[in-house]
């Protein structure tokens, strides 16, 4: 019976559900951006202890996922819910997905760090590593802040700066080839500084799927694969 | 009313509609092992003609991704399945991403070709790394054999093989930077075949998360992030 206090009391608590579980991604994104974070630091301070850390740390991002996973499942088994709701745990599911690879992203760039600082390799690219690290970082931070609000407006904007981290991470890799074609001791280090850069790209990748999921739960839309105009478009961001 | 004519005929309907997902989950699944067979042959043969096919064909990975994905959610607003057929919705929607990141990586492996191809490089690793695409290769194929048969010791077997496609990459670095070291001038081709034996190395990632998604069908267990031993207690596959 719509209307009905019970249909209300069932309702209240289903949206009660939702705000749970959506509270929760919110704080497996929290954690998550302390792991890159770290990771971060280990990097740039050559800090084995703090890459430590983000090792030891990453299981609780795995048994978050698989926990926010399965309270997600059991609340489409229960409510079965239709239209919006459904769409916010579809997207709730993709986040947790894209967050626990940011996690795995961030681990590896715990354990490059720790290779390096203990190889004490050159640290002259160090700088244009810097720099796609902390933009990796504020697209993660915005995607999940986007999410946080459901603005889709918000999303695109944070999607739009993906090809940024992209055309860092090739100035980096053809910095990364010079130095190992001047100095082919600096190889072994050099590819580990590879991966770093890729690992910050993939968060790009993963950030602009956060907004993408943002995006399908607000419009309706599914906006993978298509150009950053089109999904202006889409959402009427213009 | 369980047992009436209606409810018989609603729940045949909802089988055809499950069953037809699953069609497609497949007929997607080889399109995308022809897209990896393509981009191997590409890579072997030197062949730019069969690399830009791959990278022609990756849209309609991309587009069969998003109409199965559309008609997964339809089916879920729709019936708002409980318990198996929920997990097999979930599972579907999982293998698809998987499937759609390994055409993906096929896609990459199809560039890496044509670039090795124009650049005339060095093919001495080149036994390794097609070693390593045939064990990928056969990993996806047993994934999504498991997938049709929704055989859980099979997916079990298949995620047992991941561990080799680990140490193959391992051993083609090792190699590659040898390489690097002693010709400096092969860096830029040598890290292209880095990315190629990167691709693969997540081909079978993506083919074990398939497999973690028969395992979750099946048994009604989330398997991931865990070892190869506990999987096999967790299906009794001993």
């Amino acid at each position: 019976m719509p209307g009905s206090p019970t249909s209300q009391h069932i309702s209240k608590q289903f949206d009660n559900e939702l705000e749970h579980i959506r509270a929760r991604v919110l704080s497996m994104g929290g954690l998550v951006e302390q792991q890159l974070a770290n990771a971060l630091r280990a990097l740039t301070e050559a800090n084995i202890e703090i890459g430590q850390s983000v090792i030891d740390e990453e299981a609780k991002v795995n048994s978050l996922e698989i926990a926010i996973d399965e309270e997600c499942t059991k609340i489409l088994a229960r409510r079965q819910p239709a239209a919006g709701d459904l769409r916010l745990l579809v997207a709730v599911a993709k986040t947790l997905t894209d967050l626990e690879r940011v996690g795995d992203e961030a681990e590896k760039i715990a354990k490059m760090a720790i290779e390096l600082a203990e190889k004490q390799g050159p640290r002259s690219y160090y700088i244009g590593i810097n720099a796609m690290g902390n933009h990796v970082r504020k697209m993660l931070h915005g995607s999940l802040d986007a999410f946080a609000r459901m603005d889709s407006k918000a999303a695109v904007t944070v999607a739009g700066q993906e090809p940024e981290s992209d055309e860092q991470y090739i100035a980096i890799l053809r910095q990364l080839i010079t130095y190992m074609m001047e100095d082919p001791r600096s190889i072994k280090s050099s590819i580990d500084a590879v991966w770093v850069a890729r690992a910050m790209e993939r968060i790009g990748d993963h950030s602009r799927n956060i907004c993408e999921s943002v995006i399908y739960f607000v419009e309706g839309k599914d906006v993978r694969h298509i150009s950053i105009e089109q999904m202006e478009r889409e959402v009427g961001a213009k």
